[in-house]
């Protein structure tokens, strides 16, 4: 990276800020396995993040358990999938790719966290580890938005990750578990849409 | 938009939502005139607006009035290009796109806002007046991000929107000043990036 642009900045804290930000923007080229709606092409994490964020705004009155925080919940769907600018997207339904994917996103996380001020790096390792434990109102809504946003993508673009990877409705119904349970107003069109992917050979 | 997809819902909020969720994936399919910093193809609407969420996130310190709410700041970035998915990207150095830009962005919000609950479509309609007026903290800590990002692509990109434009120096010091005004600690830094851009030929 041509960081040396930013190397007659003296303020410390801005330059590693400004040098994170261009870092990071390799997010955008980071495809994950499903389409855009429109089915032209795969979409990427930076995109995929934004498309989050919304929906975050959008759905807050069907969460089941309300006691969360919107600001930290936009800010982890913003910050969720940075480590993948290193260790790659991993598709959900891929088992092999699932087994080594913490160890790979340990090591990009220390490398690219390590790149902010201390206390910025530590407060977004912090955002994302959370996310990822599913333990809290704030991550168990984040991660449920996150589950659900590419299964509105599968029934938008004909299952398409669902029949590229030779998904089984048992493995749709384990990863759509969150969804159901933290936001159970979708869960009725969910299983609907999960029986229908499944008429029409899109789930096996 | 194949919308019958959700017409089995009978939560009629959670229909219009989940309707305007597909809808506003067509921001990803809308392209600004700059580049991405790996300088391959160019950014879109969705993968922009996600970047300056981060940068909101990162640059609070620098702000110059404080007095703004992260998250309000939050949902007006994500939101502030929303009207392009009818009304399309208007380059910012583009004198005669920039007359009629407030008439097709109004069309445009008008109908796109209308698909949620009128709740929710008027506040993202407020949030997104109160971005585009730039008075108050929120919106001007918010604008400041939106006009310096483009600015970094610029730098890391050969000037690419400088030159295909054909910039003058005094459109960059007028389209930054609101950077400049509100984010005080970076305009050192982007007064020697224009007289650099200016000494390469980049900005006229």
């Amino acid at each position: 990276m041509a960081t040396d642009l930013f190397s007659t900045i003296g303020n410390t804290s801005l330059r590693k800020q400004l040098e994170f930000v261009v870092e990071i923007d390799k997010l955008k080229q980071i495809f994950r396995r499903n389409l855009i709606i429109d089915g032209t092409r795969r979409e990427n994490d930076a995109e995929h993040s934004w498309h989050l964020a919304i929906m975050a705004i959008l759905l807050q009155e069907h969460a089941k358990n309300k006691n969360f925080s919107l600001e930290k919940v936009l800010k982890m769907v913003i910050v969720h999938d940075l480590v993948e600018v290193y260790a790659g997207d991993t598709f959900a339904y891929d088992v092999a790719g699932n087994e080594d994917k913490n160890a790979r996103e340990d090591a990009a996380a220390e490398k690219l966290f390590s790149m902010l001020p201390k206390n910025q790096g530590d407060e977004i390792r912090s955002l994302w580890k959370e996310f990822d434990e599913e333990k809290t109102p704030d991550s168990r809504y984040a991660a449920a938005l996150d589950h659900l946003q590419p299964f509105i993508h599968n029934v938008f673009t004909d299952g398409h990750t669902w029949r590229s990877g030779n998904v089984k409705k048992e493995q749709v119904y384990q990863r759509m578990k969150i969804v159901m349970d933290e936001l159970p107003d979708l869960k009725p069109w969910m299983e609907e849409q999960i029986e229908s992917g499944l008429s029409k050979g899109w789930i096996h």
